[in-house]
């Protein structure tokens, strides 16, 4: 079965497998070989029954009244989400939040890997970050080429920020992480993915006014 | 009408709550005083009926033919929001990520206040983050009382995260905002929010595989 040419597996699916990494990475660091779905289920807060039909979409993994092989399935998990190889990224935007994420370990861990930074001001271009030289937005694509970027990460002043995803475009990059607040307008084959991280705190301050 | 005390407005609702916070205060920026559903509904990304709908449960703020009054919409969200007044923030894990939230201007700007820090380490411990000493951990409950923190944000190793999120609870905190990959156990009367960085990568590599 070719897992990466069908498009049989429902997004509430490929919603969960970053949560099934999550935790089948947990039990292989604790050295469960074996996990059953009703154990998983209530690790991770989802019924067993939807464990076991969302593994079935992957293939035969479970034995019957043994459980799942957690190193089988880890890879498997590891395979759907592409994560079998390494991936290069561009921060577009040097600032705290984007250092910070350019040495996150839940992100180095799976191969995630910040190769090249930019900023569009020339006080920024030059310095290093991490060993990393910054360059000038004007290089980037050049850059995504020679180094074989695949992802870009914006966190650009608003004003910067539909430029920077064009020149992410231009140069073929098809996977943009959009920190700011500003809507990109992207082809249709480039997928955005928009986070807010206001988001967290304004729900917080929502429910503590009640 | 009590907006605090109703709980008349739908969860979607709640959740567009950010968006119309965000939007309008950008219409705000731009000196836009009125602003019609329709024009509001095409930045947005929402229909223009669903954004009558929302803002007819807030009340009645939008001028038949005319539009809507900018200034007055913007302090009813803020107001729902809970954003009228100052939010003081506990930081409990010093490292880059939790440092650059404790600056992040999407938050401070809305009045998200870092006001202590916190760590299990005895080496990060009496070290100065903008001008914030770090304290240790276990004289949480004390500084809590005395700054009037009203939020926690977890970023502590993982075996640390429930010993942070318990004294957090204990000290009478109700919102916790967990950056970890660990499930926190807390009483029904304290809200946490779950956030996973790693989700929007893990989407984008899934995406770029097939």
């Amino acid at each position: 079965m070719d897992l990466y040419a069908n498009n049989r597996i429902p997004q509430a699916v490929i919603e969960r497998l970053p949560l099934y990494l999550r935790y089948l990475t947990k039990l292989q660091r604790e050295g469960l070989d074996i996990i059953s779905s009703h154990e998983l289920g209530k690790r991770m807060g989802v019924r067993s029954s939807q464990i076991r039909k969302d593994f079935a979409l992957f293939g035969e993994f479970g034995v019957r009244g043994m459980g799942y092989d957690t190193e089988v399935l880890l890879s498997m998990v590891k395979k759907l989400l592409g994560l079998e190889k390494t991936w290069n990224m561009a921060f577009l935007g040097i600032c705290d939040l984007s250092i910070a994420l350019s040495q996150y370990e839940p992100l180095t861990e799976h191969g995630f890997c910040a190769i090249a930074f930019f900023d569009d001001e020339s006080s920024m271009v030059g310095k290093r970050i991490n060993g990393i030289i910054v360059r000038e937005l004007s290089s980037l694509p050049e850059v995504v080429r020679d180094l074989d970027i695949k992802m870009g990460v914006i966190t650009l002043p608003v004003s910067k920020v539909q430029e920077g995803a064009d020149l992410l475009v231009a140069a073929g990059v098809k996977g943009i992480w959009n920190f700011t607040p500003e809507k990109i307008n992207v082809p249709l084959d480039v997928e955005v993915c928009n986070e807010d991280l206001s988001i967290g705190p304004l729900t917080l301050s929502y429910f503590l006014s009640r």
